[in-house]
């Protein structure tokens, strides 16, 4: 069992990697090759009698595809891409990484045809507003960021390529990802992490949009799990239709919060300051709110069952036991 | 008003322009310049007091798009494109033509900034089947050809371009155009036409798949409607979801032949021979039958209100009044 992943060096990558390596194996093969990409340097495992190489690179560049492609992985996890806020400000950087970077390592594997398993971080980010209150399944994709787009193009490449039979692909269509460990960062999205993780380390959490506001999500292992289920996953029985919305904890902003008291008490919900902000507002309220993800859970994929069990994970995962 | 027409060498192109010379305006101004740009050279009309220019070049090779682009064309007619059956008989041609010549001209018209409307021709064949009975507007396009995908990457790069000001698109997707003019062809969907026009010519026609065959249609000279009112609408009417289902008429195979006799009675009808193709089938069976197309009619769009009136269009456009 050959993987590669690209992204290795992002959030979701050192996670599925550490994860790789506990497991040793994927679709009930031992693991023997591991290739990590990312455009900087990712983090190597000790891996006890597996090759681990590293690249970094752009996989946009002529060649550099091609080179990951002839290690002819059995396994391919594509996470690379240039996020939503990102591609939004820097249009041709967006549009070389998330769609060249893309169909460069599609057509790279097409033409060594090892035919692997593709598995593609897509994101629920090619929808658009307006929204029926449950969105389904067969709801159009309509996206109003660059970055949707650009992830909207992959899904329907990652969809020909593999009915073409050049590979199997299954394309994951990712909630947000909450709670994210590390800093807060500048995403329209962080401080739905940020209102968890901030005060569970006792500092204070800006809260900028109005506590009625839902939105799906699932935590880090939970995105980890979807990525080795859909490795591992029967693709006969996902059919034409290749990518698949996950599911998640759909829940409001107070939801969230009553989780926090209910598992760190009033004092944590002490630090999270309202100050609502027009810019990320105006953001937020063009996002999905709730999914169906009906077929993905029929095929297996499983999120968190509550908020709660979504801050007991990032308690265990990232805070000790 | 400057024009430029792409694709202006194929059958929907030659109409469009007919027209454009018989109106002599667009948008309620004089046309003053048309480009007319195919693979091959486009035939060039005479039309008093405008310059009319035809380029034959391939709309992906580097400069080919930035050269129209810098025509600053304030309507741009992107009809271009590598057929269904050659898009899937050739992979790298339909992604050429279709996907990378659509890009450079989006491009090319982006890098101009000269913010022209631009008329793009998606196709139904952004779907795939199983579909519901009717098909609404938000139903998600998942494509079972190479062409399907390539419309579909299409669609979604100019309803981005169009979010980012660079252009202000409108994707029409065309339902199948009968009664196609000219000699049968070797597309799945010929017998559509072939079964109207043959015998309207006193000539057999071959009949490959059953009667209960449901389908939509609308006449060529809809489909330059379509184009001219794409053209002239109002796009602040139509929103950020600029892609959209063109309505048509749907009926049976069946429900074609009885308005052939009612036409041009039983001798006509006689000349229909039943010979099933289980190739065609295979392939007209995963076709879409029927949609519901209410945006668009909702923002005027029209096309024929039965069969009939395909039938007699047809007439008057081909075969005399």
């Amino acid at each position: 069992m050959r993987i590669l992943i690209t992204g290795a060096a992002g959030m979701v990558g050192r996670k599925l990697t550490e994860r790789l390596v506990r497991d040793g194996t994927l679709r009930g093969q031992k693991i023997t090759a591991l290739a990590l990409h990312d455009i900087v340097e990712p983090p190597v495992p000790v891996f006890d009698g597996v090759a681990v190489t590293a690249h970094a690179s752009d996989l946009a560049r002529q060649g550099v595809a091609e080179e990951l492609a002839a290690e002819k992985p059995d396994v391919v996890f594509h996470l690379a891409g240039v996020v939503s806020g990102e591609a939004e400000a820097n249009f041709d950087l967006g549009y070389r990484v998330n769609l060249d970077g893309t169909r460069a390592l599609f057509d790279a594997l097409r033409l060594t045809q090892n035919a692997p398993r593709v598995v593609y971080t897509s994101s629920i980010a090619v929808f658009g507003a307006p929204f029926p209150d449950v969105i389904p399944d067969e709801f159009h994709p309509t996206p109003l960021t660059s970055y949707g787009t650009q992830k909207l193009m992959g899904e329907a490449l990652l969809a020909d390529y593999t009915r073409r039979g050049f590979f199997d692909g299954i394309g994951i269509r990712l909630p947000t990802i909450c709670v994210r460990p590390g800093k807060p960062n500048k995403a329209a999205s962080g401080f739905f992490s940020g209102i968890i993780r901030e005060p569970l380390a006792g500092l204070e959490a800006i809260l900028p949009v109005p506590r009625s506001v839902v939105h799906t999500h699932a935590s880090p292992r939970s995105a980890v799990n979807f990525l080795v289920h859909a490795a591992e996953i029967d693709g006969d029985k996902v059919g034409p239709r290749r990518n698949l919305t996950m599911p998640g904890v759909a829940v409001s902003v107070g939801e969230q919060i009553e989780a926090l008291r209910r598992i760190a008490g009033a004092k944590a919900v002490a630090l999270i300051r309202e100050q609502p902000d027009e810019a990320v507002w105006a953001i937020v309220k063009n996002w999905p709110t709730r999914f169906e993800a009906k077929r993905a859970r029929e095929l297996g994929f499983t999120a968190e069952q509550s908020f709660d069990e979504i801050i007991r994970t990032h308690i265990e995962d990232e805070r000790g036991a």
